[in-house]
């Protein structure tokens, strides 16, 4: 019944999964559905930026020639609005009506604000001051055609959205984001509207794992909830495989007679590992089959929940060519923690920060079943494994959380 | 033509917005839909939790009376798998097995690690140590029935999602989010799909605009692109008045002949300002007619980014009763800067930090039609207004900002 497991560190267990391959999937997608998403190919400028000489203020355009003797009368001998052209050539001491970000006239050479121009008559103006800028953007300023707009492997915002639609650009081509099936098992699960039963629970972490798939770039494609029983499971297991990039299994992975995913996992093409020097989760494991990477999470909810961060959050960020969004920072414990362990503990915690130091709190209970803490966390914390307990103050490796 | 404006400080702008009423609008929503949204409501435990005693591990449940002289050889007289319950009482040295996160039988105080008991025969183990623990969560041991689960006006997260469901909460009373009506105008905007004309730009803004106020929070109701027309413009505006509690309008805000949004913000039942002592966006506007909030942005790539980030982003927040996101700090101005403005200047730059000191630089162009910037823009500075170059390494204001 009992098999051996052979644990591996946090450390090496993150390495392994970071050295499993993962395709390369992109698709070309419009840009207004691609805020968050990661350029999958070096997008360059169209046509130079901007493509017309444009006004930078409300004004007249005259010619550099007449642009001395101030005060200086003018004649005004056209109107530009924003979006129109105006093709003639101007004449000696002639101005046109400009508008901001309309086009200026080719032989133009200064626009001047209204505020210093004074109307004389419907058809002649005064301009009272000079200019000591030409307030004219010329053309290609920003951008010359195949200047990169931006690099491959930058994540999208909406100031870069806005860019790529400003010189034309319509469709990018991205990383597909990861196709993430979530398999929860258990006997014990109640769906969250069935009524309260004696020896059940709900169904908390199949809300945790797909919500936190969700807010960190995965696609969750299906969301299945199990009893403990091998057929549905594999049945399961075998589509989810066949269908995604990445399986997240949560449950049945511990000791006991019902943990069907351990013999799943020892017979898969490769096992990663079944077995980590942490708590909790120390029974977390991972495999691959068929190319699909399965991570088999703890049931616990806090188990589960920092599982999540440490091997399955770099995971969804890797397959879009990111780095994690965990931040990675030395802290200072600054409430006690009496407990010891032989695997290195991993805390829920909480974080201030004072002239960049961190001082960490462990938040509440850390037992792996407890959850009243998964609100309020908002970094990770290593007890190092030891039969002393930790000093007050010692410094710990801490994992400042995303998105809270 | 001209009609004289009176200029405030960003800071005055800031208060005025932030003293308008906003109501307090709520709706009650499946809490699988409530990630990132925020409780109207403070949440309490319906129930105790857990509502039953829980193993913590797989292994064999005893009396306390039995808890002695090891090794120690049980009779074994059921089995409860997780989600079973087991409701005979143990005689003396009888146990049972069961499983993780399964019901404890009533008389039983410990339950001992699978990993410490040896199998006899079919109905006997041999339990070779004791435990240390009781290893049993007892009934409330998380929460009592009435216990608050998580306080009015916490933005949820996964795992306080995790936490509702597995106290069988199933819809949860929330700040509805802002509806936000957005018109951008000019004749010189482009739709994406038109051929590049001369004089004409692409509505850069129309998707700059639109996807800042989702990640925001907020709610898109509608997206206009007209071109300069006031009949237009009253009608759109009239509509997205009525039907949304936040409008944003972007261009036509300036002095020209185009610009209606002056008159009509003079106009309004509230004109909260329409001159700020800022570069980019001066103009920037805002005004409340019929209780909605009408901000009108510069057109100006930058100056709409800025206004959006100084201006909407903390009005949003507060909608959902929640403090902006942008993170303001002490930077050093660690690469020169040369030009003075009679107005406080708004850069958009980038930011390191080391030991906890923030160093800024401006991020190339900061013209305020200038859009190249706006994807790598990280924080915005504040150079004040002086007729003196500001100083390199001098302390300036900054806004670090959320999503980047």
């Amino acid at each position: 019944m009992l098999t051996r497991r052979y644990p591996i560190s946090i450390t090496e267990a993150q390495a392994k999964i970071n050295n499993v391959a993962l395709p390369t999937v992109t698709e070309t997608i419009p840009v207004a559905e691609a805020n968050h998403r990661v350029l999958a190919e070096t997008v360059t400028a169209p046509f130079a930026y901007p493509h017309f000489r444009r006004s930078g203020v409300d004004g007249f355009a005259i010619r550099h020639a007449d642009d001395h003797d101030y005060p200086h009368e003018f004649k005004v001998v056209g109107n530009v609005p924003a979006g129109a052209t105006f093709h003639q050539r101007l004449g000696q001491d002639e101005a046109v009506r400009i508008m901001t970000g309309a086009d200026v006239p080719v032989d133009a050479g200064v626009v001047v604000m209204l505020e210093k121009t004074r109307d004389l008559d419907d058809h002649h103006i005064n301009i009272v001051v000079p200019e000591k800028h030409s307030n004219i953007t010329e053309i290609g300023e920003e951008y010359q055609a195949g200047d990169v707009l931006i690099e491959k492997d930058t994540e999208l915002n909406p100031g870069g959205l806005a860019g790529l639609t400003a010189l034309g650009v319509q469709r990018v081509n991205v990383y597909r984001q990861p196709r993430v099936a979530v398999i929860t098992t258990g006997s014990e699960l109640m769906a969250a509207d069935e009524p309260v039963q004696e020896g059940k629970i709900y169904n908390s972490n199949g809300i945790l794992i797909p919500e936190l798939v969700r807010e960190n770039g995965g696609i969750v494609t299906s969301v299945e909830q199990l009893v403990d029983d091998n057929d549905l499971l594999q049945a399961s297991l075998q589509k989810a495989i066949a269908e995604n990039d990445i399986v997240i299994t949560d449950g049945g992975v511990s000791v006991g007679d019902f943990d069907f995913i351990g013999d799943t996992a020892r017979q898969a093409d490769e096992l990663l590992f079944n077995k980590i020097k942490q708590r909790p989760g120390s029974v977390t494991t991972a495999f691959v089959q068929d190319q699909t990477l399965v991570m088999a999470l703890s049931g616990n909810p806090g188990a589960c929940y920092t599982g999540f961060y440490l091997y399955v959050e770099p995971l969804l960020r890797r397959f879009v060519h990111q780095a994690t969004r965990l931040q990675k920072v030395t802290s200072r414990l600054a409430a006690p923690y009496h407990k010891t362990n032989g695997f290195d503990r991993i805390l829920r915690a909480t974080y201030t920060v004072e002239d960049g130091q961190y001082a960490t709190y462990p938040n509440g209970p850390d037992r792996s079943g407890a959850l009243s803490n998964l609100q309020t966390t908002t970094c990770l914390i290593k007890i190092p494994h030891s039969n002393q307990p930790i000093a007050l103050n010692a410094e710990v490796e801490t994992w400042l959380l995303p998105f809270k």
